[in-house]
């Protein structure tokens, strides 16, 4: 087997980062990118991830790129920000070979062409574990960019993108997830709608905490309520794959369970002054995201999600120990 | 052995994560990070370890910890930005304990507070083969950041730093250099010089070409002399170690093998214009920037580095493939 170099890995990378100029002197594969800032805040983030882990058997390496992005670009999405260019690094046995970087990388782009942004720059590293770690930077015109933690008691609380799908990869398992169609379409590829970080900057003052649903619904919901002090009360399910409906048979906690339980859909949780919801919602709306008004903060002793009056256990997957109750 | 959670982990970084007030919205701990960008340039950069490559053995893990900062705050300066901050993604088995954890965010922390820079950010993986990977941003006042490529022929070459420590663990190997304490203390913790960045953005438009050495300073060399289609012609040596001397016992084919082939030094290889190498070598010995003036940029049919007209063999370490002849 070949083994691929450094050297190699460095020029394949090349290719693959912007080399648009927006005024700026360096160039790809120099120490570092200067760019120019289009904004007087600029928003900062990394992630980082065990390839393994984000490596669903119906997801390429190109899907996992592309969904690794895709978690970066939330990240900047949810606090106001539009995603100007990421930074990859990744770390990759001997054993690759060139096609496998290629495809990594193929992802990479396919992700930033989708969301309008920039691969700036890579570099790679010999790992018996293969992982990725991206870091992004955006641009926002936000005066507040909302914090997680600013939920008010009567704020509304909307939810964008839809659910259900990884949830039946996280409560089912992978075999039975396999078989269902849906699950590998809507699970191969999560997306996220860019332009909302606009709404966001356009509403900052009034969207008082939001967070991208990451590690699952029911934690972002918890852990926006718990850090700012609040209960969230629940009257309605977010957006749901409609084959969910069939999937459950109807059964309705078969339904909640799928939807709180799933991960990485990159969806928003929203608190929202209620005097501005219906303004908010019509952007969301002209702009063809996909959102439902679910519920509202209420004032609470110990922070809690209910649904229809009852408390929502809430899990998170811990990459460390596997599913736990918070 | 009790495993950490992801919850525990997650406090944990927190603790040490920047919490100071620069009109900022958002504080660490939330999905990103809000900066004023201080600057008309700003300088972006990622570079990914792994931790085990890192780590000499007389380096603990806040050593690695700090190295790792300081080879990321090495490339923005070697561009002419001071750092501003690091966000940090760690890969870490199940087996590591807390306390391991807490020294690498110590080394972090302590690189940061050297450097006066922050750290802005941290997220924690599950990975069977540790790794940091560390985005770095910077605030640079330089019109015309140096790129790599921009050596003209009749430049003249300047080096910073001291040189000699890492060549000798990289041609005589840990053994022989675990026995010097000279070399330990001096590949333990590498040091840079952050006024270095006022200097080179101030001198933005005579600095034609600008690089770190992390990958041996005969890499470093031929790569900008390359990119820059010229040939470097040097008269002396960079400074180096008093004892490298006494190692070699005067060998002069010795001494120039460890200055040459070494890496991680971090120290800057600078072409400037020659109507402005005195102010600028003034500037440096003003802020007490160790330096030595070593040649110029001729112009040359293939690129080559030459000392004292014999031309020098370019070796480079190649993470997948071991020392490489270029």
């Amino acid at each position: 087997m070949e083994i691929i170099s450094e050297e190699e890995l460095i020029k394949l990378v090349l290719e693959y980062l912007d080399k648009e100029d927006f005024g700026e002197k360096l160039s790809p594969g120099d120490d570092a990118r200067d760019i120019i800032p289009r904004s007087l805040r600029i928003m900062f983030a990394i992630d980082g991830y065990s390839i393994e882990s984000a490596k669903l058997p119906w997801r390429s390496l190109r899907d996992v790129a592309f969904s690794i992005i895709t978690g970066s670009a939330s990240d900047l999405i949810s606090k106001g920000a539009v995603p100007h260019g990421f930074m990859v690094s990744i770390g990759i046995p001997r054993q690759w070979t060139r096609d496998m970087v290629v495809e990594l990388y193929e992802g990479f782009k396919e992700a930033c062409k989708e969301y309008g942004c920039r691969l700036l720059g890579g570099d790679t590293n010999k790992s018996n574990d293969p992982w990725i770690a991206v870091a992004g930077i955006g641009f926002s015109t936000a005066a507040h960019p909302p914090r997680r933690d600013g939920a008010q008691p009567e704020d509304i609380i909307i939810i964008t993108g839809h659910y259900g799908a990884m949830g039946i990869v996280a409560l089912d398992g992978i075999n039975t997830a396999s078989k269902l169609d849906w699950v590998k379409k809507y699970t191969k590829r999560p997306r996220i709608y860019v332009h909302l970080a606009n709404i966001i900057a356009l509403y900052s003052k009034v969207v008082h905490a939001s967070m991208d649903v990451s590690d699952g619904l029911s934690y972002t919901l918890y852990t926006m309520a718990r850090e700012s002090n609040v209960c969230f009360s629940l009257h309605d399910l977010p957006m749901y794959h409609e084959e969910l409906k069939e999937y459950c048979k109807g059964d309705q906690e078969c339904m909640l369970e799928r939807i709180m339980y799933g991960g990485e859909e990159y969806g928003i949780v929203l608190a929202i002054d209620p005097r501005y919801v219906n303004n908010f919602a019509d952007e969301l709306r002209n702009y063809g995201i996909p959102y439902r008004i679910v519920g509202k903060a209420v004032e609470c002793k110990e922070s809690k999600i209910y649904y229809q009056n009852k408390s929502l256990p809430i899990y998170r997957w811990d990459q460390f120990r596997g599913w736990i109750r918070s």
